[in-house]
């Protein structure tokens, strides 16, 4: 049987503000990127969706950015290797003692934001990053964007890893995302979200926009928690997938 | 034979600022409370300063404080207790996570600066942080002030103690420290401060200004180590205790 | 004819966050206090917001706060009395800074949250707060709550001030809020807000719970901008005192 | 008769964090570039650097540069332009207001770090830096490095400016730095660095590492004050040139 798991940011409020409905999208999804206190959340936040995560048996992960709280780490900044890996080290080691205080466990990682899309044209700066998170938990599963520098990265480091593509977002033919700006590059129909996933996980492979398909491991779908219908768009992609007999549950870590 | 740790705060340099000379104090201490990003640090300075912990030998502390960069930590805050302890349990987890990846382990915990002078007048209070910090990792060893509330906190709690006194401040009848605005308060004589100790250690008590004797468990001197004098007192009060035939050594833990 | 001025906490989001429809409020408010980037606000927020205020007519207030983003200003800090008043200076001559390269001018000063709850209880602290803030601009009309220390000090500085009172906050009979723990404490009807803020301004004093009137200069009414039913409350507030023949303009200031 | 500014960084300290002996170099330079709080600096830093500016008749200048404190704002960041206006508009006006509390005036305007580099290769990332300030204060003379994009920039606004050089940094024959990385980069000498300055002031021009003259207006000399040697360079260089006859005395501002 076919299997895929779904995964959202969370945890990306910030003492007196809130951002997204954790509380909803916690009851469909089955994987939760928790912000790390350095481009959101902080140790309340942290605390409080991680044990939302753990009533709902949603696997917990890790969810480091740059420390650049105004820009909600979507601002690339030029900061050396070794500093970054040492930021990771940090944002992952607050999310692993945290969990475990709480008497949960940190399965996954998953980078944010500029560090990710930098990590996904760069395969030496996504595997500095993988490492230096696995040197905190050898034992987490690190999440990839398909068919990106950030999959050449787990391939080249050997760590068990999950494939993941965008519910929302429309795909190029090199397997790039089309640019915001253009008509169609951001889904916000949720049946239409729904139908494309159940096709690609179906396929095995990214549909691009012009048809083409490029096949990879698609083991996790991600769906934004901060856009106004963030929590329609993911039951209408979990409704969906089950409907066309897909079952959702968390991915088990592909070994690279 | 008996022994005593000597311990001094560390890692409290930032970004492009220095802070004293933990290089020169490493090789003395036997004991670095490092600090954990919140009042000082950053994880850079954490990685660096755990590193040169490790090369000497040194037992490594995990050193948190409120979340006030430029008050250093120092400020008193008003903060309610559940967020206190979300803080404590995430900078423990940070260094405790960090230290892991350096191959090293966190030995002790040591709270900082205006939140350890709380904790140190209401035995509540240090209860709680001291549980958050153990939540994250119960085999850490509290360190704890002599004869305060700190003291009250571990014996309630039952968990494993070290006890500490000043190396550079004059104490009152009542175990408390004097008025750091009073003529002999703090210590800056090396000399002195190595004579003082030696006395106090094989005393097994505090000796109060007046000459009083108060009993307690001594297990490790605090040498500051932001001031000019911190490398000099600190070798002189080693040099003293080991001449006076006290061995200086890492502390085992006290059970409470 | 009776006039009085309707004011809310404005431009308290931050980054990616946002709080409170100021927006719609600044529709109904005729001075808006302004976060200066330390409790909330950053320097993108603050301009739009005074673009937003300009547009509407509306008098623009500097309202700075402990530099605690994640307490949002409303956790009590012991801070050094120098040091509060430069962060007071620095707020303030961003705010007004900010101001002048919008082709806009700061009216008015209101401290915010922990802040102004310390200030209203100890004169020397308000004065030394608002001396601050006029060694920035001696232009500033100093907003303080009605029959607190807060007037003291305007008194004793001998500045020109505006009296505010709490449109959804019941007083007790020494002038002091009702505990929000006590039923009662804060009012959420629109419709009950918008009649004692008639019956209070006619009155030209505060109508305590108990029936008590504390004969005061009520230029001001504070309308919260962070809850819910804000602009509703906003809205039926200035209908009420429109309707019972108030006019509802801006403060001119009062001579102390 | 010639004349010269010599300028340097200060109000970098932080918090508890010192950082080069401004009081030092304030009895040397005739400009001081201080820190606005983003960078570096603080509210107190900041007011008390201004008060030995006064009193040495030193000329104070607001130096803004990226909110990045642990990267002390040398590290690039792709910051959207009008967020990065709105980060000068409030930096500047923090130190113009500051100023003005202590009875003093802001007359120029430098750009530091990572954000001075960039508008060195941009004239319309520097025009709109330097629009964002003059918005604030028109009066400030903005600072700029000869014969760069900051440079175009003043002279495409058509505002009161002041060219400056380095006095430790070898230029290549297009006027930009040797990189730090090659022998030779950077002058640590004294006497080296006095001979370089009087030989540029009197020619008025830029002498490249091989000799080449790139005529240029030199008003100011930069002095970094961060550096071990800082105060001493200082001296040397302030004597050298007195001592060849070339007045050192604060920058007019020149006309684009």
């Amino acid at each position: 049987m076919t299997t895929v798991d779904l995964n959202a940011d969370m945890g990306e409020s910030f003492g007196p503000w809130n951002m997204g409905d954790d509380a909803a999208l916690l009851k469909t999804v089955t994987s939760a990127n928790i912000a790390c206190g350095a481009h959101a959340g902080d140790p309340d936040v942290m605390a409080a969706t991680m044990r939302i995560a753990m009533e709902n048996g949603v696997g917990i992960g890790s969810h480091p950015g740059f420390a650049d709280l105004q820009g909600f780490g979507r601002r690339r900044m030029d900061i050396p290797r070794a500093t970054l890996q040492n930021s990771i080290r940090y944002q992952v080691a607050a999310s692993v003692g945290m969990a475990k205080s709480l008497g949960a466990k940190v399965r996954h990682l998953k980078v944010h934001g500029a560090l990710a899309n930098m990590a996904s044209e760069d395969a030496d700066l996504a595997a500095d990053l993988f490492e230096a998170a696995l040197s905190v938990d050898p034992d987490l599963i690190v999440m990839v964007l398909c068919a990106t520098a950030q999959e050449e990265a787990v391939r080249k480091l050997g760590c068990a890893y999950a494939g993941e593509i965008f519910a929302d977002r429309a795909y190029n033919d090199d397997a790039t995302l089309v640019d915001r700006s253009l008509p169609g590059a951001v889904i916000h129909d949720p049946d239409l979200a729904g139908k494309r996933m159940v096709d690609m996980v179906k396929a095995g492979a990214i549909i691009t926009e012009s048809g083409k398909r490029i096949e990879t491991s698609i083991d996790t779908i991600c769906l934004h928690g901060d856009t106004p219908t963030a929590v329609q768009i993911a039951a209408s992609v979990r409704a969906a997938l089950e409907a066309s007999g897909v079952e959702v549950r968390q991915f088990e870590g592909r070994k690279a």
